[in-house]
C-alpha cells in the first residue's frame, strides 16, 4: 500500500489486506470508469443491516416504525458526511477535473457515498462480523447520543418525566368506555393533569392511554 | 417444537434451535402485540444485503443502477408473496379474527411480510452466513431466471443478438462529432442498420454508442 493510504487506514482504524478495494472506494465516477458506485450499493445495504440489527437488539420494546425512524437518522447522508469529514475523507478522494475545480471533495453526497463505499470495501476485505464491528466503532458517538435521546421513550414515560421535572403531580388515566366484541374492543381513555384533560380511543387500554398522554404532551408543550 | 411447526421447518429447509423466533415470525399484528413487525424490519434489511452481495459478485460489469433494478425485482412484495405461497406459508400464519374472516392469509402483503420476518428469525437463530445460504437456496429458481434474462445485457449486445437471430448484417457505429474540452467532451454517434439511423450524444464514445443502439432497438421493436 502506498504510504498516504496507509495513513488513511490508521485514521479509519481498519487495515486493508487488499488496498485496491479502498482505492476503488475513494474513486468518484468523475475520475474513472472503475469507480465507487458499485461499492456504494453494497455498503449502503451493509449499513442498513448493521443499524437494523443494532437497533433491534438494543431497543427491544421499540416498534418497527420507531426502529425505521431511528435508522433513518443514522444512515442519512448528513450523518454519513459528518463522519466522513471527521475522517478527513475529502483529502483522499480521487475526483475528475470538473469536480476538483468545483470543490466536489466538500460536497455532502460525494463524501457520504465514499464512506458507504468504504463500508462495502471493508466487508469485501474481511467478513460480515469484522465489518459490523468496524461500523459500530465508527458510529459509537452517534449511537451513544441515540441511547440518551428521549425520542424512543413512549408518551406516558415522557409525560411522567416532564411533570416530575417540574415537581408537578402525576397524570391520572381513566377508562371512560369499552365497546365492541371481546376480540375487537375499543377503549376510550382520558388523561388528566390538573385542569387539563385529553381523550383518546385505542384497540387496547394501553394504546389509548399512550395516545392520550401524547395529546397531553402536545397541550403542555 | 410442536409437530406442525416441525413440518413447516421441513418445508422451509431450516430447522430452528429456538422455535419461538419462528412463532413470532408467523404472528401477524392482528393476533398479538408480540408480532412479526420487528422481525420483518430485520429480515427486510437482511434480504436487501444478501441480494446486493449476490448481484455484486455475479454481475461484475453491471452498473449500480442495474444492480438496484435487479435487486428491486427480487425483493418486491410480489416475488416474496410467490415464494411464501410455494411454501404454503398462509397455512401457518397466526392472524386475528378480523383478518381470518377477510382471508388475510391469502393477502400478498401479509405473506411477504411474514417471509421477511422468517428471514430475520433464521438470522437470529443462526448467523449471517447460514442465513445467506438459506435465502439464496430459497431464491435459487428466481436467481436462475435472472441470470438467463437478457435485461442485464447492454443495448449494443442486445441489438447485435437481435440482428444475428434474423441473420441480418451487424450495425455500424459512426462518430459524427466530438465537442468540448478534453476533460468534458461530448460525443455524437450514429448507429446504422440498413436504411435505419439513430443518433445519440454521450460523455464518452461508448455511452453514445450504447444509447444509439438502445434507440435502434426501439425502432426495430
Amino acid at each position: 500500500m502506498n504510504p498516504p493510504l496507509a495513513r488513511l487506514c490508521t485514521a479509519l482504524g481498519y487495515c486493508f489486506q487488499t488496498p485496491e478495494w479502498l482505492e476503488e472506494a475513494l474513486t468518484h465516477r468523475s475520475a474513472s470508469a472503475r469507480n465507487n458506485e458499485r461499492l456504494e450499493f453494497l455498503g449502503d445495504a451493509l449499513l442498513n443491516l448493521i443499524m437494523a440489527e443494532y437497533l433491534f437488539q438494543h431497543y427491544p420494546k421499540a416498534s418497527e416504525g420507531e426502529l425505521s425512524r431511528l435508522r433513518a437518522s443514522l444512515v442519512k447522508g448528513e450523518t454519513l458526511a459528518e463522519l466522513a469529514r471527521s475522517l478527513k475523507l475529502g483529502d483522499w478522494l480521487r475526483l475528475g477535473q470538473g469536480e476538483l475545480k468545483s470543490g466536489g471533495y466538500r460536497r455532502e453526497s460525494i463524501l457520504s457515498d465514499a464512506l458507504e463505499a468504504i463500508i462495502g470495501a471493508v466487508y469485501l476485505d474481511s467478513d460480515f462480523g469484522a465489518c459490523r464491528d468496524w461500523v459500530l466503532h465508527l458510529y459509537q458517538d452517534g449511537l451513544m447520543r441515540l441511547s440518551s435521546a428521549s425520542e424512543l421513550k413512549d408518551p406516558k414515560t415522557r409525560l411522567q418525566e416532564y411533570l416530575q421535572a417540574d415537581q408537578r403531580p402525576l397524570p391520572i388515566y381513566n377508562v371512560l368506555e369499552i365497546r365492541g366484541e371481546p376480540h375487537a374492543q375499543s377503549f376510550t381513555v382520558e388523561c388528566v393533569v390538573a385542569k387539563l384533560r385529553t381523550t383518546a380511543i385505542g384497540s387496547s387500554r394501553r394504546k389509548a392511554e399512550q395516545e392520550s398522554a401524547r395529546l397531553m404532551l402536545e397541550q403542555l408543550a
